[in-house]
């Protein structure tokens, strides 16, 4: 049995918001103090640590299972398969629809059901249902996917990655500058004729939840002049930095070993786009676990320009290197490529996978 | 392989509101009409086809994943497992946790690192992870858990359904009435020396999401005085009770038969708690299959004192029964039973199990 990755498809905003578009900003630290620095400096210091420049936004008339939509459309157009012959639709998300302008998050029905309808699919037998597990949703909905095929549950999926994180952003947060929107997606297929060596060879996966818990959560405004019972999507920065450049590299030599590959066949590794520099430093630790330095370009990044988006960076990150629509970046058959990622729960994954 | 629940737990609030505690609400239609009905003969009508008179609500100091975290530790208490050898955490709900006095659904964290933080689990290779799949969404999960298990991937799950509808009922809707709080979580178990005739037989799900995928949505108040942009959980009554007295039948015969077992060996249905007239034309159209009757306490009811608690009810019926605190309703080893469930997607889904 190998599960081989046929078709992906992603969806980019055409709404682009460049950094100078928060000069007007009023900043706030957690303790509700306004930052002295003004918001030029805020944002030249931003871009030096994250690499972002800007980020992608939803239109107000269009919400998270929209997208969601438009991605598993294009994976299915590339994969050129019969949409009703897929046995499950999984959508990753963390906050579900909310429309521009409103705060709450609509779940019901799943974003899954939403764009089973929205594809138009009849077969009841493709079973379409949400998971949510921080920003490594997606990958995590392919593992389970994988583990679906494996028991004879499923041949085909589609998993999709789908996140408007503008939706639950605190204007008055620094990190609100990192949150992006968008939507990629993946055909799974069982395909009993390949090798074994072909497709998901191995995968990990770790749930922090004694200390780390809490490190991405829901919170008020940093502006205390903001009397809402309004929560927005907040994080402790720093915590997670020292998290992940720990635990991260730890799971990708993990991955590596028990599936017996060596680091030096490696060609890619697609990671969830957190943070430039933090990204920087998980592939250096993880080299460095291997005494090695990082070879150039094995991590192509699209956090300078699309931001972070949650669930939807890894999988948007395959499909423009798959299309070759990331400048020297290009993926063959035969490659051994990871996808990693990391984020609230706080959660860890990867998976070891052969073009 | 045999996938046992070897342990359940429930938590069923213990604060009560019946039906007279409705009677100064004002009732409107879905067109925003008053009901010309005196809520006395509202309450009484209600009750003659939902069979409710009364339901639990959660304290206002409490959220869902506080009763989770309560009816998993019953679950692994009564399953005797240490908790550090969890391989899956796995909360079903739909509004995440909604805070008493407030609209928004928080879901970051997930619910499930949330459990696992309140249980102090430390083993990071322990997942936990949230599914929506409306109120079928325990059933699965469990399902899920067992695919897990069949692809070698798991030994041990805590499986949980949790939900507070409390916190997004509309008051101006007559189905405020029917909904609920509550908890019920199981321990699944891959027990290898168990006979291959125990435990998780077959089972079955299912997504109708062509015209049915938002028979139950997020909405207004049919108050339409109240002009806050604010939604709250609403269905299409008729229509559902259509849909689940066609497709669940249909579904529970198709399972029994892919399992190849015999009617007359089934001894109990746990059925999701929704609506008792519905759960009674179900089971009835169930046998009217095998043209039979369906057999005396076949169906064990919570919904006439626990109301419909979305994914809970499932198992903490399941829990009830097997603690011998539902009248009139035991089970016992060698027992076929099956679990059934109906909701937002739309989904179906059953499991036919062993005791």
């Amino acid at each position: 049995m190998s599960v081989i990755i046929t078709g992906t498809g992603s969806y980019v905003p055409s709404n682009i918001t460049a950094n100078d578009q928060f000069e007007d900003h009023r900043f706030f630290s957690e303790d509700g103090e306004e930052l002295s620095d003004n918001t030029t400096t805020i944002i030249r210091k931003f871009k030096a640590i994250t690499g972002i420049s800007e980020r992608r936004y939803l239109k107000p008339q269009q919400v998270t299972s929209d997208v969601a939509a438009v991605a598993a459309e294009r994976a299915i157009s590339d994969a050129g398969i019969d949409p009703e012959e897929l046995d499950y639709i999984v959508v990753a998300h963390n906050y579900g629809d909310v429309t521009h302008g409103h705060q709450q998050s609509d779940t019901v029905p799943s974003l899954a059901s939403r764009v089973k309808h929205l594809l138009k699919i009849k077969n009841p037998r493709c079973v379409a249902y949400d998971i949510l597990f921080g920003c490594p949703g997606w990958v995590e909905a392919s593992i389970q996917c994988h583990a679906f095929m494996k028991a004879k549950m499923a041949k085909k999926c589609l998993v999709i990655g789908a996140e408007a994180l503008s939706r639950v952003v605190d204007v008055h947060d620094r990190d609100s500058m990192i949150y992006s929107d968008g939507a990629g997606a993946a055909i799974l297929e069982d395909i009993q004729e390949k090798s074994d060596h072909q497709g998901v060879l191995h995968h990990l996966s770790a749930t922090y939840a004694l200390e780390e818990a809490h490190f991405i959560y829901f919170g008020p405004s940093y502006n205390q002049e903001e009397t809402s019972a309004r929560n927005y999507i907040k994080m402790y920065g720093r915590k997670i930095y020292e998290f992940a450049i720990t635990k991260v590299p730890q799971a990708m030599k993990q991955c590596m070993e028990e599936a017996g590959e060596d680091i030096n066949d490696l060609k890619k590794v697609f990671i969830h786009q957190a943070n430039e520099k933090m990204d920087e430093a998980i592939i250096k630790r993880f080299y460095k676990l291997y005494d090695m330095s990082a070879p150039e370009g094995v991590m192509p990044l699209t956090i300078n320009t699309l931001g972070n988006s949650s669930v939807a960076t890894v999988p948007t990150l395959y499909d423009l290197v798959r299309r070759g629509e990331l400048k020297g970046h290009e993926v063959a058959t035969g490659d051994l490529i990871m996808f990693a990622s990391v984020g609230a729960g706080m959660n860890v994954n990867a998976i070891l996978y052969r073009i």
